[in-house]
């Protein structure tokens, strides 16, 4: 972003920003999640970072689509928060030998990205709406259904056994 | 955090990390909440974002209690997440001149912070829980509670009327 030169001057300009942001994130996601698979120990944490790494491929096609739709080139803009978020998981993760508590750890990342992904792809779709854009809305919503699907998913894993496993 | 020397070796050890990570978060986000509320626009949204970091003050004298409870000095470390989070606030609220755009922008950077302390104060509570310290597991449920409230209202203010202005 070219900082001091107020680019952003209506919230279609604020909308296309933030879907350059979150188009840049998944595409960071996409590409830390083999290294998170590769840590996870227990086999359904695994299997379900795999799953959602494919998920993950399907939320950029869609992203491009609401790019598209909206008559706008694809493009990723820089997005410290995410760079933030997988800096910290990528540390954490590596300061832990222990298996058992490096899986609880790497769930709780995990459950950081869904979150981040969650308030963006929310505000996404009000924004859309506001804008007229139901077909962008729609997108943008199953996108927001799926990472909360998975943040549902992560916390069953932790609560159904890699937490008690870990404390034991 | 000392990189390489695989400092957390047990869930208590992780549980203590991460407490000293939202700890670090809080109060980074305590620091920026005054440049956010002088530059929101909306009266309903000053005052909400005023009423957070009385909200935030409580937060962090939960955690110090936390750490108390728990027999553990109160610290805290680098958390790249949060400063990821809260420098693209910065950055995004820095680019738009047009108030009530800018309105729309602080509500979602806003959000994206609920967000991040939602995911930290959920881990902790199932991580206090299965440690078996029920007495930390209700403070930190009480501010993921309050943080849940904080987003459910800022979804509001943005439905109720602070997007509509702003794509007029």
């Amino acid at each position: 972003m070219g900082l001091f030169s107020k680019d952003i001057k209506t919230m279609d300009d604020l909308f296309v920003h933030t879907l350059q942001d979150i188009y840049y994130a998944e595409k960071q996601i996409h590409k830390a999640l083999p290294k998170m698979i590769e840590k996870a120990t227990d086999a359904k944490l695994k299997q379900g970072l795999e799953a959602h790494r494919g998920e993950t491929e399907g939320h950029i096609k869609r992203v491009e689509q609401v790019f598209k739709q909206h008559g706008v080139e694809a493009k990723a803009v820089n997005c410290p928060a995410i760079d933030g978020i997988l800096k910290e998981a990528d540390e954490i993760t590596g300061e832990i030998a222990d298996k058992e508590v490096l899986d609880a750890a790497i769930i709780a990342a995990a459950q950081a990205v869904e979150h981040y992904e969650i308030t963006r792809y929310g505000t996404l779709t009000a924004w859309a709406r506001q804008l007229g854009r139901q077909d962008c809305a729609a997108l943008l919503q199953a996108n927001l259904d799926e990472e909360f699907a998975a943040d549902g998913k992560l916390s069953k894993l932790a609560e159904g056994g890699v937490n008690r496993k870990a404390a034991a």
